[in-house]
Order: structure tokens, then C-alpha cells, then sequence
């Protein structure tokens, strides 16, 4: 049954019901009924169209000082402002940030990634790529590994949310383009749509000599979603002076107790490598410069996007378990109301 | 019996017999005696004088594309120019690079790291502080992570040839440095010369806990020499935006099998660090520069240095087992002739 759009009376909200072990799971997580809230002087409500399920939320629902339990789980949304106690954002306008998954959220302006009073996509494209994936992308390249005509880049979760944009901006700016994915039709996806000269499905190659293959001089840039062991044999296959962008750790699902692998030290030392973390929630500053400039790129047919979007509010406590068992075919979101 | 040091007449010559097993030991070298060599257009005839051990060696040594089995060791030594078909250098002058282990080397200006006319150190120094370790340790840090007086630098191998000079450079820029090394001994060097605030033997410490209560805002720099388990609970303790430069991976003797170890693309994600290797010879060009700046600091009493010299040439094929045993009190060197 596809559930009605119109603006709900009570306001739904999903809390994290106990503390997940790896991935959320469905069962993790409770949705409540409550009141439609009130906004103070210097906020904003929102009503959330398009809920957002994004791996940096294994994190944040396994942390204890960021989600207590019977707390509201801290989540990305895109959604239309319904009132407005602040003076440059109006009613009808579209933001996005940290909304939560709800129906109404009551924020200040420091809870937003984007305000967008003129939007030149889609409300959803807000969440995905012109939201954190895409943002992320964009700044992780430009300040870490600016790709060029002489970079031969490789990218794990190439088809994901972020893997597909880098992909695209990779082959916008000359460089050549190497993803792994963990599907067939991801593969397809990632030549076809994404910009990339070569994919593969990890989970049926022989990661070594594929990448010596493809890239017999070595990957100039590392674009690392995983981590773990596809990081392994990854770093063995830089180039001298690559750059290893450290944007995810989805490999790896639980950290305690501390999992081992291949020693990476005598890699960074013989191969001078550089291998900086990159950290979306520090640049909240650069958003809109950043939204612009994929904006631009979307213009001008050079950057395109996939989204999985599935109705109806009780979805979302599955989400992120579809996410890292990466059943989706796009940016995963759920729908929940029109603007 | 201390040798003589008149001219040798014969050229005494290090050879590698057998491949090592992890750290090379003085079976795996056997000295061969040779007839002086001559030279020809374009080359030097150096007689060396110090003949210098370096953990670099190690790797060297493992690599049959860098010393074939019965070749020459590969080696770093200080000499003086004997004979010169090279119009820029000229009989007598100073000259330190890769001369081997040996008494006479011809080498090409190519082969040289420094050419010192006019010496402001001893011939020995050149070797030391104001060669390959002290020039690494200006230029890594340089390049890579200068400190300064907002920075708190954790240095492994504190007391070696470069963890020394990285103590005194830091203390000079203000920085507070933080030393680990082997020995009650090396501890009390750290401390009393080589401009460390404190100094740990990591052999009798609980790491995590001293990292923890000497820096609990984290390390701005890692200065890393071992990598290994003391790498693993150094990044551990990095702060966030942290910097580490990978310089050397001495705790580790045998990189085959590849050693398993605690997975750190985690720690570069979450505390947003950068984490760069640094090869000294390809900053060969750089060689003149820093030894000026290192003998700077020499001269204003900023940059102190000691040195293990040991007298006789056949005490350089056991020179390596000692350096990574720890049991030298400075700069290894052996000693085989005076200017």
C-alpha cells in the first residue's frame, strides 16, 4: 500500500532502541508517535520529504556519546521548511542537514549542510549526489588528490553514492578511472554511467593480478570507501607517491575487539605514499561552493546520478542494512512527502 | 691491536655471501682483498676514512636487484678524494655518499650525497648529523610536518641518528618532543641532549597508558622509525588532524610472510590524519641546504650529536647486528683512516 504524502498530523520518529552490533539492523531501531513540534525564536520546522540512510550511521549508532539509546537516531534528511523563526530562510524553501528520521524536525541553522531557496535539480539530488556523498567527493579530490590527465585512480564502493561521483569527476578532469564494486550489474553501472574506463567485482577476481593488469605503473590515487582487505592488497598496488584518500571503512563492521590485517607501514615508507583521512563534518563551510560546482558539472552532462527511493516512512529502519549489503541501485532514500 | 691508518695498499672489500635473513649479520659478508683501483675520465678515486652503518642497509641488503649475491655492499661512507678526473672536486676535499665498504671507492659526482671543501664538522659528522640521518630527519620534517610551538611530537628510535637530530629540531621550533628508545641509557641521552621533555623505554611502559598521560591531547606529529606494534598504539594516540611520517619500519626484521598488525585506515579516518612516507634519496639534490641549516644549529648550540665510532675495518660486517640491536651509544661508525 503506498501511504498518503499529505502532511502528517503527528509527527513519526525513529529511536535507536539498542545498541547495534556491526551493521543497524531493522530490529535496532522503534518508531514512536509524537506531537508536531514547536519552533523558538532562531529555528526553523522542517518537514522531511526524503530520509537518507548513509554509512557514516554505522558510526554514529555505535557510538554511545552521539546516539544514547531511546534517542532519536541521527540521520540526514531533505526537507521543506513549515515555519521559519529565522530571518534568511523561508517557508517553501528546501534544506538539508541533520533532520533526522522523522517527519518534523525542529532545527537551528547550524544543524543545515544546504539551504537551497533555488534549487537547480531535483529536492532528492539534495541528499545525494549535491548532498554529503557528492560533497564528499568533490572536496575529498580537491583537497587531497586533485585527479589529472596522468592519474590512474582507483576507487572502492565505485558504484555507491560517493564512488559514482568521484568516478565521474575523475573522467571530467582527464584521469583514468578504476572501480570495485560487489555486483555484475554494479560494474555495468560503474563503465556505463559512472565514468569509469574499467570495474570489477571484487568478490570474483583475483584483486592482485587484476589490479597489476589494469594498472601495470601502479594507481597514482587510492579513493578508499572499505578499508580492510581490499585496502590491503589495494595499497600493494600504488604507484611511488600515490595518495590514499581514507573516505570509509564500510569493510569492516565491527571494530571491538580491533581487527588485524597486512601491515601497511613498509608500503607508505617504500612506495611514498600520503594517506589522509577525510572528514565530511569539518568542511560544512564549503557546502554550497562545492553544491555549485557539481551543480555545474550536472549541467553540463557530465555528472549523472542513480537513486533507490522506496515509499513510505517505516522503511528507513531497514535502510542501512540494505545499504552495506548493497542490494540498492543508487543513492538509498526513502520517501516520505511532497514539497 | 689498533690497525694501522697509513694509506692500505690493498682495497679491502665488503661483499654480500649470503642473503640475510631479516637484520644482516657479519656471516652473511665476507672481505675480500683487491688491487687499487684506477679511474678514468669523470670519476674520483676516494679513500674512505668512516664507513658507516645505517638501518637502511637492511632492506638493501634483502634486495637481490639492489646487492647481488657476491656484489659489493651498498653502503654510505665518508672519504676523501684521492684522485680527481672531475673538474669541480679536487684532491683532499671531503666527499660523503655511496663510497661501499671499502678502503677505496671510484665513484661518479652521481654517486656522492655531499661534497665538502670546506668542512664546518668533523670528517665523522658528515656521516651523521650532517648526513644521510641528519639531513632525513631536517627534511622529513620540513616537507612533511614542521613543528612548531603549537605541536606535541611523539619520535620513535628517539636516541638513534635521526631521532636525535628530530628531538633537537623540534625543541628548537618550540615544540615539546616526546621520545621512545630502547634503553634506561638511551632514555637519560633523550632527556639530557637530544632536546626530548620526556622519554620512554617502550621495553618496560605500558604504552597506551604513558602515551595517554604524557600527551592527553594526542600527537600533533609521529615521527615513526619502527612502525610496528609501537606504531600501532602511537596512532592510537594521535590527535585529530595528526601527522605521521613514516621515515623508517625498524621493528620489523622480515617483511616475508607479510606481518599482520592492528588496522589502522580506521584511526587516518576518524582522527583525520596524514600519514606520508619519506625517502631520503629522492631528495638527494637538498643535501647542501640542509647541511647548512643542520650546522646552523651545530654552531648556535641547538643540535648536539654523539657517535659510536669503532676502529679496525672488520668490525663493519658485524656493525648492522649491533645498530638493530640497539647497543650503539651514537652514530655507527667504523673508523679506517685518517685525512
Amino acid at each position: 500500500m503506498i501511504p498518503s504524502f499529505t502532511s502528517p498530523s503527528r509527527n513519526r520518529r525513529v529511536l535507536l532502541k539498542r545498541r547495534p552490533i556491526g551493521i543497524p539492523l531493522a530490529t535496532d531501531f522503534e518508531i514512536v508517535r509524537e506531537p508536531i513540534p514547536k519552533i523558538g525564536e532562531g529555528e526553523l520546522l522542517v518537514r522531511n520529504l526524503y530520509l537518507s540512510a548513509d554509512p557514516v550511521q554505522r558510526g554514529w549508532a555505535a557510538d554511545s556519546a552521539i546516539v544514547p539509546i531511546g534517542a532519536p537516531m541521527r540521520a540526514l534528511s531533505v526537507g521543506v521548511v513549515q515555519d521559519s523563526r529565522v530571518a534568511a530562510i523561508r517557508p517553501g524553501e528546501l534544506v538539508y542537514g541533520f533532520l533526522g528520521w522523522q517527519d518534523y524536525a525542529v532545527v537551528t541553522p547550524l544543524e543545515l549542510l544546504s539551504h537551497v531557496p533555488h534549487p537547480r535539480a531535483t529536492a532528492s539530488s539534495y541528499a545525494g549526489v549535491l548532498g554529503m556523498p557528492g560533497v564528499t567527493a568533490w572536496l575529498a579530490l580537491a583537497d587531497l588528490a586533485p585527479p589529472g590527465p596522468d592519474d590512474t585512480i582507483l576507487v572502492s564502493t565505485a558504484a555507491g553514492a560517493v564512488g559514482s561521483v568521484v568516478g565521474q569527476i575523475a573522467r571530467a578532469r582527464g584521469a583514468r578511472a578504476i572501480g570495485l564494486t560487489g555486483s555484475a550489474a554494479k560494474v555495468t553501472r560503474c563503465i556505463d554511467r559512472y565514468g569509469y574506463s574499467a570495474a570489477f567485482d571484487y568478490k570474483s577476481i583475483d584483486l592482485t593480478t587484476t589490479l597489476v593488469s589494469v594498472a601495470p605503473a601502479g594507481f597514482s590515487i587510492y579513493f578508499d570507501n572499505t578499508g580492510g582487505w581490499i585496502a590491503d592488497y589495494a595499497i600493494r598496488a600504488m604507484a611511488r607517491n600515490g595518495r590514499i584518500i581514507q573516505c570509509g571503512t564500510a569493510a569492516t563492521a565491527n571494530w571491538s575487539p580491533p581487527p588485524t590485517g597486512l601491515r601497511p607501514e613498509r608500503e607508505v615508507l617504500t612506495r611514498v605514499l600520503t594517506w589522509s583521512g577525510f572528514y565530511i563534518f569539518d568542511h560544512v563551510a564549503r557546502f554550497h561552493a562545492a553544491i555549485a560546482a557539481l551543480s555545474d558539472l550536472i549541467d553540463a552532462g557530465l555528472l549523472t546520478y542513480d537513486e533507490d527511493v522506496e515509499p513510505g516512512f517505516d522503511g528507513i529502519t531497514s535502510a542501512l542494512e540494505a545499504l552495506f549489503a548493497g542490494t540498492n541501485s543508487g543513492k538509498k532514500l526513502i520517501f516520505i512527502g511532497d514539497v
